[in-house]
């Protein structure tokens, strides 16, 4: 695509992937800095020490992965952009606000895991993410000439399907958080599990690529 | 554009976009190391403990939808643009120095909200970044071969009128901060919504496709 | 390679090439963070306390060239990728996961330089990125249709040998940690100068180059 | 250029410049986390209480400064380079870890802004930057098939005149640091100077593109 193409098709997509990219990754690597010991003691009970921090390493690596998936829903959603507008910008940049949280509820996790406000914060967080997430594929998808015009509408109802679960399901968890901590950090758990395994933009680029063929 | 024609163009706009791209992903990003509990209690005041982290969460959000605002604005900037120099270089790198500065005037607000010190440093570093946007401007858009032929004049005059906005009302806002300080904080919340919402680039970008199609 | 062809083909390895280089750029520059002058004492002794820091600067010494090591891994390696799916993506953050603990355990190595826990747990992290960098190797060379097509399968099979080196002596310096610690530690820092001196991708495409003249 | 032949000319030099780019963006930004008040006193005192920190903000400044010029060398230097190696890699990785240290020779100044350790430890770090950047170009620009084969050999001996000023100045500003503390500094400041203001690059660039015309 030369330059005055692309001119007449508005504004390119790879400098919002750039700050997405880059706000991911130092959202992701941040989070290693909660892993630390605190101030005591002498190095005899180092074991002990890390193994007490077990709890800031469970939220890492949940954290880590949570993010990952949203950068890869990222990634695939932008996959069939043709172009962005103001709109989905600023759309982008709340979602990015979101990701940038990650890190403090993770830091509220790791130090009160048994707090249903920790508990709950972290759920908001992942709520805000997959509704903004959910609100993006709405309107990049509909009528306004932002998405690959070849892209298959099955496969846009199909996947408004599959991030519904999000938004329906983070309210549950979050209210869950007061009565059964441990049922609401399954749900946590368990919805990245549900986005990486049922994905089903996988297949259908899978699918193209096998009939191209 | 091939690599002989690029060099004869001049250094191409991509290494600096990325690290425009860069600093401001940081920037949005280290914003969230100010959101930390202080020290001190037990888990049962979790709640108002970071409920009194208020002003905070107020500096985090507005300092992120600041820094979308500028990164934004700089993203439509080199849009047009179609090469880089020396003087160009150093007024960008100004730039990103204004914008790694709002971590720590952020910082500064959310530790003492009602200071009117810490205001005016918000309000210097929200200024810096105007009034050099403001100069970035002025100079691509002379008559010096970096920017796009085919820009539309009229765009230029108007763009120029929208950003002086800042400049010219910073300087107030600071000086409220020491006799009104709510005055003050309410003119930096509606600088960025004025950015916002009365972007001429967007609709001209939109002109020109809907002309192409 | 036009959208629709890339369309076809599947997902661009460029975002995923992107993230790498977020991540591992953050790594690196973060474990700086490490080196810091203990609270205390005038500024009389400042040669001997920055002295005093040297397991710091050699840990922060040894996980920048470790970190660079497997960056460039990754950037040879995906230098023959053609397109990525779900599976390596995954693979993929579970190796930036790995990246992004080095300034963790780098932190634990620096302050417990002789502690065979510290060392250990370092050497863990070294072979989990060993260990995720093989796995990764040998899917991607799979017939899956993800690596360019002329690829020289004995270049294949002299990179397996070369970086199963990894996953083989890793277990055997974390066991060193406990009775050897220097053993151990010496073995962290050959691992990587293997890595850069005996690299076969190198002198592959270099003997490329040569013939295409 | 397609993908057959990049194989051929060897790795492309885009994500070694994607990995510089966020290193120096981040140890920018890095160099704001030295902004910080001590944890004393009320708000009352607040403009005296960062009043003092000058010596950090001073600090910042220059390094800000320093990370932009030697960005901006690299920008330039990588401009005319063709693809990299090994060699280039681990040089570039060396220039890295120079830029990565410092946010952490900066903190030592900001805090003892008199000491002439502090001083010439900042300068040793600047020298090492400076001296891995002049091997960097004299690499590139020796017979090994790196860089453009049409760049002016008067350019090139111009440049390698104008980036030894660093290495031959650096030892003279780190020995004065013990002697006349504030002419060290004042050298420290001069050079980046020098390199923004004498920059043969630009000039060259800028004589092609009229040529070009």
């Amino acid at each position: 695509m030369d330059r005055t193409t692309a001119k007449n098709a508005g504004l390119s997509t790879h400098r919002l992937e750039a700050l997405a990219d880059g706000i991911f990754a130092i959202a992701m690597t941040l989070l290693v800095l909660e892993l630390r010991l605190p101030d005591a003691g002498g190095p005899g009970d180092l074991a002990s020490r890390i193994a007490a921090l077990w709890p800031r390493f469970a939220t890492f690596f949940i954290s880590f992965i949570v993010l990952g998936v949203y950068w890869f829903a990222h990634h695939q959603t932008f996959y069939f952009l043709a172009r962005v507008n103001r709109t989905l910008v600023w759309l982008s940049i709340l979602f990015f606000l979101g990701a940038a949280l990650i890190p403090f509820v993770a830091s509220l996790l790791g130090s009160y895991p048994q707090d249903p406000v920790a508990l709950s914060l972290y759920g908001a967080v992942l709520g805000l993410l997959a509704i903004v997430g959910y609100v993006i594929w709405w309107y990049i998808t509909g009528d306004r000439g932002l998405i690959d015009e070849e892209l298959d509408p099955e496969l846009v109802r199909r996947v408004s399907r599959w991030i519904a679960a999000g938004p329906v399901i983070m309210p549950v968890a979050i209210a869950l958080a007061f009565v059964a901590p441990v049922l609401s950090l399954l749900i946590y758990l368990a919805l990245p599990a549900v986005f990486v395994l049922f994905n089903p933009v996988d297949s259908y680029l899978e699918r193209l690529r096998q009939t191209a063929r």
